[in-house]
């Protein structure tokens, strides 16, 4: 992996800092939020709303991380009074610390969302096996690709990773759409329609930032876009992905609890 | 312990690095997993889960004590913007994290397995503290050949760690097998099968890993896969293992409340 560029202006290091920082405070409050609800639900959604949590917690840690090898790469300082300066002090940025955190909660944000959408058990467990395996094989290809600074190395690995990738979202749009029709109130429908699109939204901004770098954007300003870029997509996907997870949750243990519906409780489901 | 050898590319360092991160996000995740379970099954499986969740807790510890020996023995830089380069602080890296965590969990995991079968009492005990001491053992006749350079005395110290390791896992395949076909349902039945094989499978890797260096295997390359080796036969044996302890007890627990079978629950079982 090539080290930093040099040369940040002291903005674009800053904008990158915050950035993480949100990062941190974004995914370890949904975290709490997550499970301080889980009374509220159902045990039907419990495991749903658990590994909600589970997913905010591993991208907390890991932007603790991210945050912390950020910190440690640079020194920032005003001399005299004078603008702030940045420069690198020769440590290591970590790039694999997103690639870590990917390769756990992709596959697990898949899995809350079939868990949440109560298909029969069967489907679940296919459903489950194969998202999570294909998102899983995404994150390990597009790694190769990360670390690389030529080019079409780059493209290549880019390539590879988004055929796994277009069978996910694919599957999410398509496949689970007809999940979302048999959802018990018209509200629970609405909000699993939108979970399945945000999905497919905040997703295809991985792609993208992914390919700032590979189209010969360079320097500090690329660093920072694709450590913004990733910041902000990760929030969404995880941190407000599952604010949905949970609204659907709730919604759907409403229902249960009026009487109108009563599915027959599986344990792990 | 020899200590490490000089020579490690930035690659090998990363590598070993992101596998001991992914060790503490891995089993830190899954405790906490297990713990918020543990409303979810009944009284007669919340021992075995406590125990899962003890398990990978215990783990999490031993890979952050080693994530930081890690880190504290190598000096990582980039001068002038050039490659990473990494050097030896000469600040020990510390092996017998890995041996004091496996004499903790290794006897723990086999009766987390043993209680969420729930054989009769007194095979429970038996077994418990047959499987236990053979498997603490196994672990302590290993940690010998482990601190060895001598490639002779690394395989004398295998194959006296090979025989209890045998036993274990002869009569968790074999023993198991029958209690298996006595679960309360299909599911759980093959659940438990699955328990058992991954068990075999996982702890099967550690001879091998073992024999890295027994072979003569040795430098940074011989490190590398040690300790990457090592981490995903961890999660694999502690975290995906417990998730399937997990489901069996989920599964049980469901037939139990749909009142098909009702075993006599007995207090610490």
């Amino acid at each position: 992996m090539a080290p930093l560029p040099d040369g940040f202006s002291y903005a674009e290091w800053n904008a990158t800092y915050n950035a993480l920082s949100f990062g941190i405070a974004a995914m370890g409050s949904a975290t709490i939020f997550f499970w301080l609800q889980l009374p509220n639900v159902t045990k039907n959604y419990r495991t749903a709303l658990t590994i909600t949590g589970i997913v905010t917690l591993i991208a907390t840690y890991h932007y603790i991380r991210i945050f912390n090898s950020w910190s440690e790469a640079f020194t920032v300082a005003s001399k005299d009074g004078g603008d702030y300066t940045v420069q690198l002090t020769g440590a290591p940025f970590n790039d694999g610390y997103r690639y870590v955190d990917w390769l756990l909660t992709v596959p697990l944000l898949l899995i809350e969302l079939i868990l949440v959408m109560k298909l029969p058990q069967a489907e679940t467990v296919s459903l489950s096996w194969k998202l999570g395996l294909a998102s899983a094989l995404m994150v390990a290809l597009g790694y190769p690709g990360e670390i690389q600074e030529d080019l079409s190395v780059r493209w290549f690995w880019w390539c590879l990773s988004m055929i796994p990738f277009c069978y996910v979202v694919f599957t999410l749009a398509v496949g689970l759409a007809e999940a979302t029709s048999k959802q018990p109130s018209p509200a629970a429908a609405s909000l699993a329609s939108a979970a399945r699109y945000l999905t497919v939204l905040s997703w295809c901004t991985y792609p993208f930032v992914y390919m700032v770098k590979s189209v010969g954007l360079a320097g500090p300003a690329a660093t920072m876009y694709d450590q913004v870029g990733y910041s902000l997509a990760d929030v969404l996907a995880k941190a407000v992905f599952g604010v949905l997870i949970w609204a659907i949750a709730a919604e759907k243990s409403a229902v249960e609890e009026s009487g109108k519906v009563l599915p027959k409780a599986h344990p792990y489901v």
